[in-house]
């Protein structure tokens, strides 16, 4: 899939950008927007050259105005016609969720450059992201409750891990539209900047990643980040971080990291994420829907 | 029970107040007043005019002193007289805890107004609440160490998801007294109001909640959140989320919700906590005491 | 082992300091010396008279700057010779981890002094610790991915406890280098100050814990807050917290800490850790290496 229609997916150097493209719909949310969006991730996953990777909406006025309730955009989560009574079948599945699970697998860091209006999904699909950088004219909205149904894309688990219990709550249980400083008050975006400034910061960032860091480590961190800081005990991640210091300090990266770090200057890391993970990666099965 | 002798149960439009009711003894904690608050969370979740509940103290000097250590009081838990060697026998139960943990379980968003001194059970029965306000007058002590005892309440597992870990273990490791200033800056308290203004900033978010929001999607959104934000892996809100929104966008709050939404007027949603929850509602087997 | 080579252990009134004593070295962690803390800790956890624990680094320079990659530090993690393929053999357990373990089961409250650069280690053997202050000549850094390794010694699990999920990514994969400011606008640490005041600041809180609270009852705090609070519910705190009040509450400090409040006066508690813990403590399997 080269030509995506609802989306654009371009690659400057080491950052990727994944822009949602239907502006004259405020980027609202369709199933086809999910499929190529995953697609999408599925290529920058399987391109080395891909150190980071931007999301943010075409035109000035929105990054994602939520699900499309028209025929057009599918009817959202409100329209479907087939009817089931066993709920773990596979079709009860809510796209916001497909969507953000996927982010959640990604080996890439991923950065949130919120460019304007962000509700519903549109505000739910960038919690599993890493970084989450707004424009100043930027607006957000866990409006769920206001429309009768209930916080998707899994961010009852997202929401409250990033800016805590309270504030989510709070967000969710008003349903109310926030703008970009209480969301930097409130820890849901890590900084606020003038629309014009915005996918420079979030590119700076992204260089910052790409130029200094092993692509190996930043894969093994954040899937060690998400998935251990859930559990029960510190044993977990001693499990885990022990096997990947001891493979991976015997690699090339590690060798490259030392020695540029001694000779002042910067790293040039060989290690590829298609190839280098350490042998034990995914130490996890990913659980099914059930 | 109609009538209550340790707190005043009163509704006012969709608005019930729950005020602690020994003003001459600080609002002190007993065994009664555990029975009445009980009760008075049992009465607001049959009654489906109710969408949100507000706590506060009687008097203008304490929210609640903590657990009553006087004879008159029950003793708090220093004088039971019981004595069994099997710790899992119920009468050990502790007393703040059984609140706390039907806080946790009730369908309505819960609002501390916190009108004064709040210290033991009097600050760790907040925490299952969903937000909590302070006057300027109001202060705090996680004050267990101090007395030769332990956080209770199940404090321990509500601080820290609240506060963060680090702030949870100082407040009880210290057991120091701290004032509204010091609670809103570590995050135990979402405002701070002139003590006359606290009352009418609670009714103000209640009723923010009453206008705009459904009451299935706000008691879907409460156990949501409090109970799928500490699982190990997002897909466990997928699960739930999916069949959530399955169930809920065909239903008629969802049609209220998108029509009120368009035609830009307050919404009228029809849905009742006690007959129109999704039908795998409750999903979880709630623990018991062992 | 009452003479260190590389750390100093002393005890002035109810407060040990350990201070990392290789300042020529910048205090570099070596496999010595994580022999050296573990055995100060089991000293301080023995003594009853130890209160609370402070950590330092020796010189000017530097709290710890990380792993001593030099032959006579040991080499850090890239120079083991054993190879080993069951990545479950215990040689393959990561050193900072095997402290920041030993650190989490500690029964005194520790006090983090940061005095000046703490890097890779030397930054994440301060998460376990449940204070952290830092001078203003401190500075930070999480540069695993810069040198081609991951986070060790179970930061994957303590930081996103400590700043949040978004912090703890940003800081790990950027890997970046901060200073005093960022890591208290952050979380990492609860309080910055000038340099010649960093020790008396630390001695400070740890006389606060001293004189105000019963040992017995903080070594249960700690181990309460830190264990129950990843639990899936709130019920299993209930059930720790509800056995420790049953049991504390008869005993000799329950005791003192009403009679010293109701008599306005400082307290003087009996109980010690070493005897006196309630008789279901420790409740937990602590989890092996597996």
């Amino acid at each position: 899939m080269s030509q995506y229609s609802q989306i654009l997916y371009e690659v400057d150097g080491p950052v990727a950008t994944i822009t949602l493209n239907r502006p004259e719909k405020l980027n609202a949310y369709t199933g086809q927007m999910m499929i190529e969006v995953i697609d999408a991730l599925d290529q920058a996953d399987a391109d080395d050259g891909v150190r980071a990777i931007i999301f943010t909406g075409a035109g000035e006025r929105a990054f994602c105005a939520g699900a499309d309730l028209t025929p057009e955009g599918g009817g959202g989560p409100f329209s479907s016609d087939t009817k089931v009574d066993d709920l773990s079948d596979d079709s009860v599945r809510d796209g916001g969720g497909r969507l953000t699970l996927r982010l959640f697998q990604s080996t890439k860091p991923l950065i949130s450059a919120c460019n304007g209006v962000a509700v519903g999904v549109g505000a739910t699909m960038q919690l599993p992201m890493d970084f989450r950088l707004a424009s100043d004219t930027a607006r957000f909205g866990f409006v769920f409750a206001r429309r009768g149904i209930v916080p998707e894309a899994a961010s009852s688990w997202f929401l409250p891990k990033i800016v805590g219990i309270s504030q989510a709550l709070e967000w969710c249980m008003t349903g109310r539209i926030f703008d970009a400083a209480e969301a930097l008050h409130g820890g849901l975006v890590r900084s606020v900047h003038p629309a014009d400034e915005l996918m420079g910061a979030a590119r700076m960032l992204a260089m910052e990643i790409a130029e200094n860091t092993s692509a190996v480590s930043v894969a093994m961190t954040r899937a060690m980040l998400w998935r251990l800081s859930p559990a029960a005990h510190p044993m977990m991640a001693h499990r885990i971080d022990s096997r990947a210091i001891y493979r991976l300090s015997k690699g090339a990266d590690a060798r490259e990291g030392i020695e540029s770090f001694l000779e002042k200057r910067a790293p040039d890391f060989p290690g590829k994420v298609t190839t280098d993970m350490p042998d034990f990666y995914p130490w996890w099965d990913e659980p099914g829907f059930e």
